[in-house]
């Protein structure tokens, strides 16, 4: 890990050797210059003009969608268009012990793309093709940069889809989704991204390529290397192709329900009692009512603000309806005020813009953790309790199927606001845990989270993590300092 | 690796130290007289009774169900009743470099249990007790040696189960299960073993203990160890709790249904057919002519014997009915030559007793390839043609929904008889792989399918296998030199 500051730093200064083989005029003098002693060469010959080092262009890939900050300068972009590219790149690097941020489409939450200064970033958003999709088998083979959304339609073409959607399905990729181990609203019927996954291909630290898995629905050869890159968050290897398994479509239109309650305790009683039932939801999702408040202010659709939380949800399949009234019932039992089989699937459309509404609202803090979904409403009592405590709203919205919470809270631009925020964050993350829960169901850690991974993990884990982390990465090039 | 043969061999002699502090009586002379450089005394102070040097008693210790075959004397046993003594064992071992191997019900079919000479072998099996089933979380947290029909038998006051279901169901245990990701009949609806659980206890080669997962439904926090250790067959670790998942019991009783065919290759296109619609079936078998004679001579029920092949399999849930009849129309389209919905589900019961039957006609020689689903009917036509060049029969039973298939070859008990039934297994196996197979869909690697590892991973995916396991195992003690 310590190649991160590992004195890349030169004096800006002369740059002509760094730019001798460019030929698209994409490289400028300013990164170059920053970091002088580099002789990128090699890498410009390998890869040409899909080597980009102009700051304008450079900086727009250094960053991601959290709230990580990035200071200092990336040596430049590599816009792989094949493993080639890509290996290339990473042998570069590795010769060199230069650190490489990776990044799908930079939708990721945790500052796990972040660029580290005086290091070279990987995009993959080039690799965007599908390679193939055989209906036959449900497999599907992709490359990377394919936008979730993209594979889902195309798969849509055979009677197929693809379960895996997080909420940024129209803008993330499926490589960062497999980086990730990404959820999304479909998972407490579906499972999460891993569970979809068959075979991988992957670029290793030194440039080695390696191929996991297989096409067959059992397989048990050797240690299950697919699952343990499924996840890995940029640490392991990057992912250049992917066979992902698809699922049939169900028969008929979803039926999306609803129901409001008193508060978020009371719903998640009902969440409990829904899931342990024959009944299972495609979608089940918990918004309280400030976060109704806040999608309906920045989104208007006419949608009710419940007088403490709206529990929305959707079954599919023949006997869709059936399930939904049953579901219902459960809501009823549990003390649900109101609720209802809804005329279309607007509220659920509506659900999945919460996040940019809280946004809009200035609630970017957030946090991500699960538990069991036995254990919902102690955890929203908790919440509200921690709430009440530190004189800060929270505002909850939860794939309450999977008992994954993200609570989100305002924070005035101050070192002192965000640090209050931060401090009930860590709170309500710690209650998570003693409900035997995790720090993060679907985000991952990479930067943002990093301090909370011994609050889980206890020192053996960790050892352990890091021992696989250094037997394939022994020079910590790849996402150093993060994810483990 | 190296530690295998390691020098552990002494002269039969003095066997006085290492029974000074045995408290039952069970330590004899004869192993300890065999490697008397081994010094017992910590491991009895530890272990007391159980640990047991005893010939008669360790010798039931020393194989499992393959063929593999053990030469040499083990140790002892350690007959461990927790996980401290799983850790004083392994520490013990790791402080001396004895190889250790590892076994549940020692009903294996690879040789991945099978004793070392000079090692020690740890049983698992008085580790039985399922310690708490969770039915809101849907979750079990079971000791290794819990036999994985008890477990499932437990889910069932519940009104769960628990989905894996190999055909030794009511003699293997759920951590051997976990070894080894075990598959079985309902994998086609149900995925396999590793889909099925949540986290792990692992004691380390060093005797550290691990814990791996969350009893969440997701959770991203750093690398899926508990995927990792799932099906690495002892050589990573040994369990010694496991928390997994149970599923909803199916409502209303199964239906099972039957087709009988001319030949593999078109049950086989029937079954490409079957998976790819909407009418998922939980059990998709096929048994060839050959295999439905063997049963119904060795366990007579009054089955019919088919032309060809007999498909045979189970719909559930309430649309149970309807699934089968759609099941039985793809196959009349596909040329069955008659097919129908069975009275009751005594044909799967029928297919369950194939390996005996097989075994007890002299059929002992068995490969446990896959194809995609799609390439079932190419499998079988390839395999026909494999027998005919080879002049010996051969008999097929298949997990068919997963295109998994249990070929099995008869060999007279003589070096050129095992010889010769081999290469046409090899054969057999090297088809599978030019189909986009794999050599091994549930049975594991062990010491039987060690030398065809080469033929599915290539160099650098042994070599990324082999620096996880010197990570976690730098010593090598742990079932060396077999599973990767």
């Amino acid at each position: 890990m310590e190649t991160h500051d590992s004195g890349l730093h030169g004096n800006e200064g002369d740059t002509a050797d760094t730019d001798d083989t460019a030929d698209t005029g994409t490289n400028n003098t300013r990164a170059a210059s920053a970091h002088s002693t580099i002789d990128f060469t090699d890498l410009t010959a390998a890869l040409r003009g899909r080597f980009v080092t102009e700051r304008s262009i450079v900086s727009l890939y250094e960053t991601d969608s959290s709230r990580a900050v990035f200071s200092g300068e990336a040596l430049g972009v590599v816009l792989a268009t094949s493993a080639e590219d890509v290996a290339s790149a990473l042998g570069w690097a590795h010769a060199r012990n230069i650190p490489v941020s990776v990044r799908g489409a930079g939708t990721g939450l945790v500052g796990g793309a972040t660029a580290y200064d005086g290091g070279l970033i990987v995009s993959l958003e080039r690799m965007n093709r599908i390679v193939e999709i055989a209906p036959q088998d449900r497999l599907a083979t992709v490359q990377p940069g394919v936008i979730t959304a993209d594979l889902d339609a195309a798969a849509h073409e055979h009677g197929l889809f693809f379960p895996p959607d997080p909420a940024s399905v129209h803008t993330c990729t499926v490589g960062g989704n497999i980086a990730t181990n990404a959820g999304g609203l479909r998972c407490v019927a579906h499972g999460v991204t891993s569970d979809w996954v068959a075979a991988l291909t992957v670029v290793l630290a030194d440039g080695r390529v390696l191929r996991t898995g297989a096409r067959t629905r059992k397989n048990v050869v050797g240690y299950d290397l697919t699952r343990l890159f499924v996840g890995s968050e940029g640490t392991l290897g990057v992912i250049v192709e992917a066979v992902v398994r698809l699922e049939s479509l169900p028969e008929g239109d979803p039926v999306t329900f609803w129901a409001d309650f008193d508060g978020l305790a009371a719903a998640g009683s009902a969440v409990t009692d829904i899931v342990a039932s024959p009944s299972r939801p495609e979608v089940l999702e918990l918004l309280d009512a400030f976060t109704v408040r806040a999608i309906e202010e920045v989104f208007p659709s006419g949608m009710r603000i419940p007088a403490g939380a709206l529990l929305v949800g959707q079954t599919v399949g023949p006997h869709a309806a059936a399930h939904a009234e049953a579901i219902l019932t459960l809501c009823e039992a549990n003390g649900a005020t109101e609720s209802a089989i809804a005329a279309d699937d607007s509220l659920v459309e509506a659900r999945r813009k919460s996040n940019p509404a809280l946004s809009a609202r200035g609630l970017k803090i957030a946090c991500d953790v699960g538990v069991p979904v036995s254990r919902l409403a102690e955890m929203f009592a908790g919440v509200a309790e921690i709430s009440e405590q530190h004189g800060i709203e929270v505002a909850s919205v939860a794939h309450a199927g999977d008992g994954n919470l993200h609570c989100k809270v305002a924070a005035p631009d101050t070192p002192s606001g965000i640090a209050a925020a931060d401090a009930l964050i860590d709170d309500i993350t710690r209650l998570a845990l003693s409900l035997d829960g995790t720090i993060t169901g679907e985000h991952g850690i990479g930067q943002v989270k990093q301090h909370e991974l011994p609050w889980q993990l206890d020192e053996v884990a960790i050892d352990v993590q890091r021992a696989i982390k250094d037997a394939l990465d022994p020079r910590g090039i790849l996402t150093p300092g993060r994810g483990i």
